[in-house]
């Protein structure tokens, strides 16, 4: 039982770490945010870079206060909703302190008994390029 | 015990289900391959587009298979190699069977005792705007 267990161990790194790669490969802005709280609990660099503040002022922050005039609940609502609806439409959003906008790509998922959501920002103007890429 | 062991293996599910959607989420095509057997481990749909092969062809074989005049031990160790490097040049490769060419950019990382590649694959052309980005 403890080998079993220690090999539970390693794959849960394993996969730990192919995520944690993945995230700091990918070229794309990436948050995920609890559906419940409205927290953000994850963000990769670009994300970071995108959004323009540092990584600890994201996690466990609302998602809602990384951008202007966003009430917290509705702006998860809109988003869970926008990516249940399965539509390609985007939800622009302007970036708080910085002028920039992005457009956000919203998918929903459920791990562990929760709802979450993956938001993929893309700064406005690359949106529809990558968008047709999806369709 | 039972318990903890169950939290466990919910945490492990989770990090699973995340890995996955992050995987089908982002728009660039992503494969991860085994150093010591030069086997593709996972590949996502953007990977199997741009690869214009079936996952079920890529999933546990080698990675050199997928392109033109590629020796299987070479093209991995060429790519470790360039991922240690640090330089942001990227290896092009032909894609066998249908003409185009594809940027790959490697990240080498260790899990579980095991030697990684993860595989950025970008479209020749689209290539070097991404490489700026990621300077």
């Amino acid at each position: 039982a403890q080998l079993s267990l220690e090999r539970d161990y390693e794959t849960q790194r394993e996969y730990d770490t192919r995520f944690r790669v993945l995230m700091e490969s990918t070229s794309e802005a990436i948050v995920f945010v609890s559906v419940s709280t409205g927290e953000i609990t994850e963000a990769n660099s670009a994300a970071v870079a995108l959004l323009d503040r540092p990584l600890e002022n994201l996690i466990g922050n609302q998602l809602s206060g990384c951008f202007e005039g966003r009430k917290r609940g509705d702006m998860v609502d809109s988003l869970a909703s926008q990516a249940i609806s399965g539509v390609k439409k985007t939800i622009l959003a302007d970036v708080r302190g910085n002028g920039s906008s992005v457009q956000i790509f919203p998918t929903l998922f459920r791990a562990a008994g929760e709802r979450i959501l993956l938001c993929r920002l893309v700064p406005e103007g690359e949106g529809s390029a990558l968008a047709d890429d999806l369709n």
